[in-house]
């Protein structure tokens, strides 16, 4: 079988198994989902083509798809599982597919959120301005690319974990990210911690096993 | 003056500010840490030489130093202000100091930890011994260089959030940590994050916002 | 001429010269096809087009070509060579071409071959459960991406020489198969050596070479 | 000879050719510095060792030496050059070295300087206490290493060119100064042009040539 | 709202918000030059596609798009605010559209300008000839390519700031241009500053800052 | 003018200015062609496309255009410059366009040449069957991918200079040509130099220089 | 405590765990040895100083120390396990260390092997002098630094798998062994896998694993 | 034996065998020179250490050892084998090691030669004032660090190859001489060739290759 699935995964982690669209074909995708939606009521595909989206509706009609994140979601529970707020911050326009990826998946595995967008460090008052909002979360997933300084400056505004996501938003020396990438692991704040480039799942994915109660796991995993 | 203390920083971030001994005469790091002492119990400088533990002991007795991580702390308020328990989990002998440097973070900002150390993947068995001890941890710092395998099977494990913080042990192509950093960015568990190669303090700091009540501070920060 | 054919190898390595398909065109692959498929019984074209597939099949009606993994062979020699069984394992369905370019360019050098598809580390228990066809291999290939932890974790279970195969699966810090390669490199396993990204061809030489009787040769070579 | 000395150098650029100590003997300084004394008033030797600054002023009296960025100058023309004022400002303690090499080439090629140190962006409040100050300068010089994200805050917050210095300061994915450098090259601000890495020499400079009165150059140069 | 815009910038740093159009639709790239419209006469779009122009145009007559370097801009106050003249050097004719980019965006600012194409360092004589105007410069802007020798050159025949802009022209090692990023960076001519890669825009951005008068700000910003 | 001929260059430097034809138009390289054409009998233009071909063609009807190298040259003046025989030798099948681009550039500047394809050093019998053709080269054209050991090998085996050229065949950790770069500038065979990945007319520009009588120039150049 | 040992390693992996000496104290590699040595006949540690090895001596007085490879081992059974020769090959005299640390793994391990030293390419008869030996092998270690031309033209010359080991031999682009890892990674024989930079050990490892009649154990593992 | 020497060298190659001195024992650089003193009346060893130098002269009193770029050579033949001249232009005084390595390696080998030291671009009236020097030349060494930038220049003035060196001077963005190696592999002019990083026995070496007159070889060889 080109596919062996994590049955255990909730169980054991708290959440199914997250399927990788990005090199699946629908079919595969849809097979995958097919063999997942008779064990849990909510379930994601990261990187979903439209075409997999419509494969998987076909037979889970309440799946949804943000065209902007292209995440493929299925949010049958929607109990709150956190206990307190997260808050998306992103640095600019370019930046939206990755913060609402991290947005959705937190939304979907069970938690409140704010969106807060375009508000690079270029002009500061922006950030500030959303200052309450900042000091009300009890984590933040912060969306950057080229040089990323507002990773930095949103850890030192709060007593929080911020969960950095570097983009791969730039040219030239942005490298891909990889700007982003080292200036978040540099943090002077000492309450960044980093997930891949544009791997806006992953820090959502982080940010609600923080919000979590101790204790709690998703209903039928 | 060659440094400007940041004052309100554990008002603002719940910890006071805390110091990089890295490039600092001894007489440098004891007079920003006399300046700290009076408003803090609890201090922490990094990276400290045994003549700056020496020169600070003079003006503040209660002054500790770990050898193996060079961390030096100061440790007069006890209050246990996390919830659960924080695992550090290291793979190899060599990357002890780290991983030190990460429990020692954690205990002096107040949690109950558990070292779990030599562990790493070529013998899987010594991992999985430990099951319990990672499955009752609120959140697992997990340390690591050479390829730091351990962060992905140690993330496959537990439904809470897993720190990994890459060392720079190894040679040749470990690349003074990167190729750990870049196994653990990329980590296939989705509950991994990551922190600057050697940065045990980084990651402990970050477990313990996880893993402190929401709306507690340091007493008197 | 635009190719001087190593009419030779096969005599002195053990196998005919493999053809590099990636930059030809389909008369060329046919033409070398042509003046190697009247000595050899069996022959390899790795990244062959369909197109190629169809020229060389009008001179070579045994040709086959795998959809997967883009490998053009032939195989009228089917004589068992390899002593043990070579076991191939992949980390995840992403890595299924590379894979499959490995487990085939084993069969046509004539080896007893097993697919273990899909069983990354981050649902350890996946691999676990093929624990007896891991021991029973004379050799293995591992392919994986992303961070490749899967390559540690076997090599640290097994007896045997483990061939490592890193995949451009990933995206962002999985730099194109350098993370794989890097943490491959790096294995705390003493047993795992490494070939190029996405090389499964190579592996698949090797393991076959590694199995194969002391001063066994490919018969017509 | 081992040095072709560029005498036309002050006319032709308006300030005579700086010697680069770093692989010099101090024979080798003094014997240059030497050749340059009967010219020009003023004149810079960066890198310099105290073997090399005792050597020169067994020759020039006037020189000084500045331990902490190793710069030695001598200053007979102490004419102001510059409109308006320079401020430099550096994120650590750790980036004094480079900071004060800036501020005394800006200083000896006749400007008014004022410096402001330790004001790195995880405690804001400490920069925008110095909001005043950096809107009186005419140009700006801003060093920091880590992940530099003290260029973006200072570039958004003033009308006027800032010279970004990247230092080697910090440890692991610092990479010496590279990840600084990538940030300031990618600094969201369009205000911030960038030098080599801890260049502080070449960020006066071009601070010096920006503040200079159209048409006025060196004295005797 | 997808964007949050900077209203205050003109007036805080002397030039309202410049919309990277890199990635926009038509659609949001007019709807932000509408925001911006009524309260700025000049504005500036980089890295506009033609048709993000037409939508412009529809609202806004007086907008103007040069096809050679994708620049898209507006303007309606054509006060003189530089005091001397800014050079803008290329070395080949493949640099043209990043020289073009920094020569509009001088002129938007109310800046005069020439440009001197194509007088790469090969041919020595083609540079020299223009000696003149580079001397009559209050700053210079230097674009290339390939090894980018160009800026150390021009750097050492004037007396002023020479911004100097790395182009991705080339090939091989050429590095997309980081063989020219770091040739810029370590110029032996101690007077030039670097932009990041193709960022044509921010070195004409900063040597219009260069060259106003202090304390002049665009009219209505 | 988007360019400045350099009118000189046949004079000082041997040959009129060789056109790089990657970025410019058809009208581009048939405006500057025909400003050359009537100066100097033989022209260059490397990467051309076949549209510039036929632009050129129009008003210079001996242009010739090679497919697989995409050069396209004039050769009016057919005196045999060089003393010796130059030979062009490569590592594979798919080395051909550079090693062709380098062979045309020898015999357009006057020389009469040799091409040695596909001797790969896998088959060492193939290269030593030349062994011969290589000894009595004045200077050789080596031309080579992936781990490029040929030039390695054939600067072994000869007393004449050995000018190498990396191309970018390869793919993973060939880096596009970087790890045929590295090789050949680390070679144990002292007579190896370097130019750009796959820059074969550098090659043959050089090797026909080295191979020419010294005093003579280009006819009418 | 500071070790965990693997002491079912021998068991499963057929030998036992090989201790790396690099950063340990001779207290610990002595503490480590001592747990080892009831259970195991042969050990290993690599990396060691002189002073492990007094450390050890003194409770384990068979062990040996190879100054020049800095392996410490001991050899109790001296069983032969392989069923063929090993052949060690090395480019220079510099690559030696590492060619032992190989040579002495596979002795340890209970193979016959042979040392050919100092055969790199650029006098190509040395390395076919020793033909019949290299073919005589089943299996071949092939150490080189520099452009590690050796493992190519090795692996093209014989039917049996060849285990390449970059060594950090060189300077400049030689990149601390990268430009030999890189070579050997792209190596055009089909036949060669490879190893990290100057891991004589794990290819020493790897080719007894090879050697090895399958089913064989080390004794008392 | 620890070196197998290539006797044939001076034969095939024209010049005998190299020694590498950097990492062998002064009794091992007396031992290979001993060798090879019989046959071959010059020799060269490069960066040999001052103990090599008093170790080799004890068994050939004619050795003599040039203290700056530490190379130790033996001319018993003085004969002029060279047709034209060398030059060798260096671009700093810090370039000097190199550039006299090369220019003894030229002498060594037969040659006429002449330095022009310290000439970088920065003030280019410094080279121009060498410009005869330069064209007499038959073949030109380049020596140059940081942006090295002196290679096109000096490449666009000569009508003969130019052999260029990068040199590991500089700090931060130089990378140890990847900044010089680039712009020399980029250089517009299209008579560069390039050696690896600080590698001046190479360049002279082939610049003597250059310069002999076809069919000459070294007397003794
Ligand atoms: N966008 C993503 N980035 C990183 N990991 C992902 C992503 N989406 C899914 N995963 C992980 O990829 C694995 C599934 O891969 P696959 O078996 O190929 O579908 C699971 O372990 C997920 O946690
Ligand atoms: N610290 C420095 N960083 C960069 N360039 C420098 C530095 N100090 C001096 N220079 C430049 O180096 C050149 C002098 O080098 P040298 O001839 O070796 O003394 C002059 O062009 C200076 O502008
Ligand atoms: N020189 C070496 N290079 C790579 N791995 C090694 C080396 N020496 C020992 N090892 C491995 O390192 C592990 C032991 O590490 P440690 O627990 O720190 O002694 C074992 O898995 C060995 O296989
Ligand atoms: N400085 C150098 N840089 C590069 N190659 C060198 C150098 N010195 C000697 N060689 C080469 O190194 C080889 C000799 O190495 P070895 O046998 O270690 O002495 C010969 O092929 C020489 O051509
Ligand atoms: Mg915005
Ligand atoms: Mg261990
Ligand atoms: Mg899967
Ligand atoms: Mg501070
Ligand atoms: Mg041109
Ligand atoms: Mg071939
Ligand atoms: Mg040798
Ligand atoms: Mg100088």
């Amino acid at each position: 079988p080109f596919a062996t699935l994590d049955h255990g995964r909730a169980l054991r982690q708290g959440f199914p198994e997250v399927v990788y669209g990005a090199s699946k074909t629908p079919e595969q995708v849809a097979a995958i989902v097919g063999r997942l939606y008779a064990h849990h009521p909510n379930l994601l595909v990261t990187r979903a083509s439209e075409a997999a989206y419509q494969a998987v509706q076909a037979l889970a009609p309440e799946a949804r798809w943000d065209a902007t994140s292209r995440l493929l979601f299925i949010r049958r529970d929607t109990t709150r599982y956190g206990i307190g707020r997260i808050v998306v911050v992103c640095a600019g326009t370019t930046d939206l597919p990755v913060a609402r990826e991290a947005l959705l998946t937190c939304e979907v595995m069970g938690n409140e959120t704010t969106l807060v967008a375009d508000v690079g460090v270029a002009g500061l008052h922006r950030l500030l301005g959303h200052l309450e909002t900042l000091r009300q979360a009890r984590v933040i997933v912060c969306v950057a690319g080229m040089e990323a300084a507002l990773a930095s400056v949103v850890g030192g505004l709060v007593a929080v974990p911020v969960i950095a996501v570097p983009t791969s938003v730039g040219y030239g020396t942005a490298l891909g990210g990889f700007a982003a990438l080292l200036g978040m692991l540099n943090s002077c704040a000492p309450n960044v911690t980093v997930v891949n480039i544009d791997n806006g799942f992953g820090a959502g994915y982080v940010a609600a096993l923080i919000n979590r109660q101790p204790g709690i796991q998703e209903s039928t995993g």
